[in-house]
């Protein structure tokens, strides 16, 4: 019986302590066999880094009942992806599912996020993979109210598949479920941050930064994610690794012709 | 006479004080005015990481003779950019040049890539940005080989300008300056690293891993950069941020309909 289950990875960038993963875990087990993979410590903002130049520490943890095994890992989300599949499961995942990320990672985000990276190598990989994120940045978010929307695209995605090298940025609205309006697929947006850097002095006199700074969409369209969002829906981004600009090629190609 | 200079911004990943980088800003310095913000000290493989939970400190180095301003900061690449941009440069730089880089950022690499985050980064903030790579990663590769190709791309660029949303990601084989023949525009392979986890147990008793790994090309087409690498072209990349997956939109909406 246990053997036609899926079987499915989860990571974060978060920690394997978050509660945005905990969450997704316990979803996870009604649908398939989990294998946990995730950082041992907060990973926000790694983008795709991995770890070239040090060591990489792995360890059994039970943080919740039940019987998926979970590695605490110390390394970053992509990092997690590539011991998961190549060392610690026993074999490739039906699925890879990063998050629920403490926070939105619609738009330039996507860039930036340890968890959509994760779920990007999973892509790489040739496994379906899919980023949560909730609108929360709190440790006390209400994840449950993501319940109905991430199972509905989990299970859309082990039945149908996804385009090859295609892997799923979805972000959920901070709202209570029976406000969200349903599920649109979306661009992402053209925004940007506009940075602000907080210049301080230490105790050393020694001046240091702290980043800060406020997002900025530049995008009126209305077939984007931040759009989406800002209706009250849960947007999908379909998100490929290969970032070719295509388009541009013919035009670069005409210089040797100017 | 000075103010009609172009101002270049100069980065890279393997540190302020790697040779990649010394002979860029050296090229640099006979195209505009030069201000340097790069990382103190290894970087490579920090993809488009930030740091978000921890301080930035900057420090003006002197390293070669010239006018340059040169700064080392404790951040990723990213961050360097975003801090020049935003606190140590006097406006918006001309452009942005990252590199050059100890080893190839052809294919796939693009995306594990400090040099190319930084360029990217750029360009998310509406500077033309180049990344350039020499497909040797040792400590005394034969920079100079590059110059010829460099100079020319980015007296092309600061004329022409680079598509909206685009950056360069330039890569140049290991060969002599007279072995090359030509430069080619092309699309991002599609290849991957087939990973393979060295298990090592410390003097504690505890087992670490190494990430190791071979670079493998499932692709055949001679339009990409790695048929024009070893055809001994240099390649480049234009390189966007969107990373939507336009062509899926369409299909994953029919699921509603399914």
């Amino acid at each position: 019986m246990s053997k036609q289950k899926p079987l499915i990875l989860v990571v974060n960038d978060d920690g394997v302590t978050a509660p945005g993963i905990r969450n997704l875990i316990r979803l996870m087990k009604e649908v398939g066999d989990v294998v946990v993979v995730a950082p041992d410590g907060p990973q926000s903002g790694m983008g795709h880094a991995i770890t070239l130049d040090s060591t990489l520490h792995v360890e059994r943890v039970h943080i919740d009942k039940g019987d998926q095994m979970e590695y605490a890992c110390s390394g970053t989300p992509v990092d997690c992806v590539k011991l998961a599949i190549n060392k610690l499961l026993p074999r490739k995942p039906d699925l890879c599912v990063s998050g629920i990320n403490h926070g939105s990672n619609s738009s330039i985000n996507v860039l930036y996020s340890g968890t959509m990276s994760a779920a990007v190598e999973g892509a790489i990989e040739g496994i379906p993979s899919i980023g949560f994120s909730l609108l929360d940045h709190s440790h006390d978010a209400d994840f449950p109210h993501c319940d109905r929307f991430v199972t509905e695209i989990v299970v859309q995605v082990l039945e149908k598949g996804l385009p090859k090298g295609v892997s799923l940025n979805v972000n959920i609205p901070k709202l209570s479920d029976s406000k969200i309006k349903g599920v649109k697929v979306c661009r992402q947006a053209n925004g940007n941050w506009e940075e602000e850097f907080d210049e301080r002095v230490s105790p050393q006199g020694k001046t240091y930064y702290w980043l800060t700074g406020k997002f900025v969409n530049y995008d009126k369209g209305e077939d984007t994610d931040i759009w989406a969002l800002e209706h009250n829906y849960v947007s999908i981004v379909p998100v490929q690794f290969d970032v070719t600009a295509h388009d541009a090629i013919k035009q670069l190609n005409s210089w040797n012709n100017g």
